[in-house]
């Protein structure tokens, strides 16, 4: 047994990840930004697809459609896999907490 | 895009169950108890391995080992396939919502 909330990372230049668990056709991920923004530079293009929830904070994510999703506590979002998008805005007073479902 | 913490149900005598992702391999729930234990009899023994997190309120989970785990919120657990175990109490003055990610 893990407790997201707990064993937070002190703030630093980059994101932090911790992987939770990993399987054969899943992972999951906790990502932590504190006014981050990622990737650095260019866009994510990830072969598999990804289930996002922010569980804290806010962020905001941009698609290469130019739509931007804003998401808030609770919300959450699938990405499907090649769906090109950045998350170009992070809450810069409190983290956010993101819980990742990458799966195939 | 949807919000785990809306659309929340009315007080009933079961507990709600709402699909939010399927796809091949995965499954991901919301599932909001109040008091409810379940299975109403016997136990759960899933074909399908199940990690889960509690994201508000508070749930106990009996494995036929015998061991008990209370979880809070925050806390998350992975139950593999076929480990029997039923959830034997929930916080009865306020909801529980559960996040369940089923994966194969």
């Amino acid at each position: 047994m893990g407790n997201i909330f707990s064993s937070l990372p002190e703030k630093s230049e980059n994101e932090s990840l911790e992987e939770l668990l990993r399987h054969e056709n899943i992972k999951i991920e906790r990502i932590i930004s504190q006014g981050h923004t990622s990737p650095e530079s260019g866009w994510y293009d990830q072969k598999e697809n990804e289930w996002v929830i922010v569980l804290e904070g806010s962020g905001i994510i941009l698609f290469e459609s130019g739509e931007e999703v804003h998401l808030k506590k609770g919300d959450y979002l699938n990405i499907p896999s090649h769906v090109r998008h950045k998350v170009i805005r992070t809450d810069p007073d409190k983290m956010t907490i993101w819980l990742a479902i990458h799966y195939f």
